[in-house]
């Protein structure tokens, strides 16, 4: 209703029920080659987080509080779905900053080969330590006193949290980035 | 829709436009007495927000996102009319506790009294304790190389957001707090 879905870095879950917005539009500078736009892997991201990644945060049962959850899962949703499309930007980055590299591998339309190219182990490595340094800061539990301990109580294990990205935010990511350098030479 | 505004801790600022919950009516434990049900000042949180805090948290002007600014606003008033309201169950807390000191003042309803009686300096010097090293740990930016630095950069300067609890988060709370005690004895 305010447009989000508008923004190139946004995508929605149930695109045929969107609403029209209220708000006049915005226009916003474009980046992407547009074949972006029809790239939506929000199925996919669904199906991950209900059956890989919600089993692995939760304990099974009801507590009763349905409209909690799923306020909780559509705003993790939504903010999954929005880390793991911007791998279009990083794409188009990477593409631009050596088009004939790429190129080939388009024109053959080669995904492996895509996949391989866009594939940077250090950089996952660094992502993955961000990852933990900002679950070891973002995930502290303040005590009442707030007295600065050695070792925090923490809400969730960054392990976990590391592993989550490595086995299925980093792999979609990359999927994005192939399935925008398959169409990033479309006329 | 999922019935937010049926727990004790939500308060809706548009009372008149809510929609019929889509689910099943949650049983919640009733530990308010039920004059709370009659007790939102969203219309003053709504105010002191536009008025004083939001000046003090951004630069004049529009950049033209108002969609995106109208969801920041409405996640913050959301969060601030919680944070403000749990003065119900602080009220009640400290009633049980003294339940004789608290009468006469309710008997005789007298305002100043019931604030002076459940003002405890030491206790906010500790909330704004624990804001300020709030501050610090969540605010914090994280670098791309994730190094921990002795002085990270922040996203918010804590002295502000100690300032805000102090001048307006505190002495709200405060005044949901003897608006209840008022009416804790209603029949």
């Amino acid at each position: 209703m305010v447009g989000r879905y508008k923004s190139p870095d946004e995508h929605p879950f149930f695109p045929e029920q969107l609403l029209q917005p209220v708000l006049p539009p915005v226009h916003y500078k474009n980046v992407l080659h547009r074949a972006a736009a029809s790239i939506n892997i929000n199925k996919l991201i669904w199906d991950v987080y209900f059956d890989d990644l919600l089993p692995r945060l939760v304990r099974e049962g009801s507590d009763g509080h349905c409209g909690s959850s799923a306020c909780c899962d559509t705003t993790i949703l939504q903010a999954l779905s929005k880390r793991i499309h911007y791998g279009k930007f990083v794409a188009e980055a990477k593409f631009r900053e050596s088009p004939d590299k790429y190129s080939a591998a388009i024109e053959a339309q080669d995904k492996d080969k895509l996949m391989e190219m866009l594939t940077y182990k250090e950089v996952e490595e660094n992502v993955k330590r961000r990852v933990r340094f900002k679950a070891l800061t973002f995930g502290r539990v303040v005590g009442t006193d707030a007295s600065p301990l050695a070792d925090p109580p923490l809400k969730m294990k960054p392990d976990l949290v590391v592993e989550l990205y490595d086995k299925w935010l980093v792999p979609l990511t990359k999927e994005v980035e192939v399935h925008y350098l398959l169409r990033r030479l479309d006329n």
